[in-house]
């Protein structure tokens, strides 16, 4: 099969001109087919501070309400996403920015209400494999944003790893897919307060054991089980790095 | 031919939930092949005043300085253009939401400066019609945003009648184009105090009688040269019409 690499990138990194002009940079070396999946965070709090709207996050999760979903719908889907394309088309990319909504790629679900209720946030529930490969293999480049829909005609605000992941999953049937996380670390570290000390590979056991053995715990738990289901469901290999390090052999590779 | 209906509306019906929804339900029941191009003007305004960005109007042109590009971007690219096409979706019609800068198919020149500065408003200067007309073809409705790039990494602020102008020329290579333009009144009118008094059918001859008699005047002069320009370049008929009455006999046909 063909090689496909998905990248997912935070928030952080597309907010800042100069991280996001090397990232883009970065994305446009590499070879074959790709799709980006982008997060947004931060600009969405500002903007809706800007217009008076409190952001409320509970463990790391916005409090989605019909306001808050205009305004990540405008930043995520429009500023960010744009922003992002037109950047990528200046490096000769064929960039498509897209939301679950468009060609109904990712459809999810309300989440339901149970202690918290998250508003507008979407589970994912379907991923249109077919269409995407379609895309790909036609030469666009997918750029997908944190936004998918409901079928109903309400847009759901969901989280980007979650997207890159259930893309990476479908797309497995397709192509022979790497997913990488970036984030800010060089990758799974063995030691928090050493950025050096990069775990460069681990498999299932290796995981149970460091996470039994509290080498690895926190955030890093739920990010590193995703990356195993995503092995478990036919992808390749997943990678968490730093957005630097695209196109390197840095970071921790899950096989 | 293969029949292609290009429907451009205006920012006020997508940004009332009773007129969208009507808007959109009618161009669902639209028979083959479809484009639908939108306006987002007002949204745009409020949003910029909400962040306290004065919108500043030339001739009812809106001047784009960096930060109202911004704001455009949110509301046109993000807001607007992924509630129409989520609300698509839901009527089962398979939008794809875009602007100029995705897939890279309509790249413009910032305008230049003259008497006036009106900041990162972008005139068209290519549309890529094979690559619209296969996505059209592979089954997807695109939604366009006025919003193109100038493939060097910018966005541009373009007018939607232009947009739906030129993609009609750029698609009558590879469709029989109707292009439809909504407005707020039925048609063309022979009397503008009278609303039932619409022209239903002109031709140039016609039209330039119209225009030294004064009967057709101000705004619907430029919009029907652009009309004409359309016909010229092989678009087979353009009519101008209220959104409410798309998918009748009613309006102005020009041909």
């Amino acid at each position: 099969m063909e090689k496909l690499t998905i990248i997912k990138v935070g928030g952080k990194i597309v907010e800042e001109p100069d991280t996001l002009q090397a990232l883009l940079q970065d994305f446009s070396r590499i070879a074959g087919y790709k799709l980006l999946v982008h997060g947004g965070g931060r600009s969405a709090t500002r903007v809706a501070a800007q217009l008076g709207i409190e952001s409320k996050m509970v463990d790391g999760r916005r409090i989605t309400d019909a306001e808050t979903l205009k305004v990540v719908t405008m930043v995520y889907g429009g500023l960010v996403n744009k922003t992002i394309v037109a950047g990528l088309q200046a490096l000769s990319v064929d960039a498509l920015g897209m939301t679950g909504a468009d060609m109904d790629i990712l459809r999810s679900e309300k989440r339901p209400v149970k202690e918290i209720d998250y508003g507008f946030v979407g589970d994912v529930k379907r991923v249109k494999g077919d269409t995407l490969a379609a895309l790909i293999r036609s030469g666009a480049v997918p750029v997908l944003a944190p936004l998918t829909h409901d079928g109903k005609g309400n847009l759901l605000n969901t989280n980007a790893d979650t997207i890159a992941g259930e893309a990476a999953k479908a797309l497995a049937a397709f192509f022979d897919v790497t997913l990488v996380y970036c984030f800010e670390k060089k990758g799974v570290l063995r030691d928090e307060n050493d950025d050096e000390s990069v775990i460069p590979e681990i498999d299932e056991p290796l995981f149970r054991q460091y996470v039994a053995g509290g080498v690895i715990q926190g955030g890093m738990i739920p990010k590193l089980e995703n990356a195993f289901a995503a092995i478990r469901a036919g992808v390749r290999e997943v990678v968490i790095t730093q957005a630097s390090a695209i196109g390197t052999d840095g970071g921790t590779r899950i096989r």
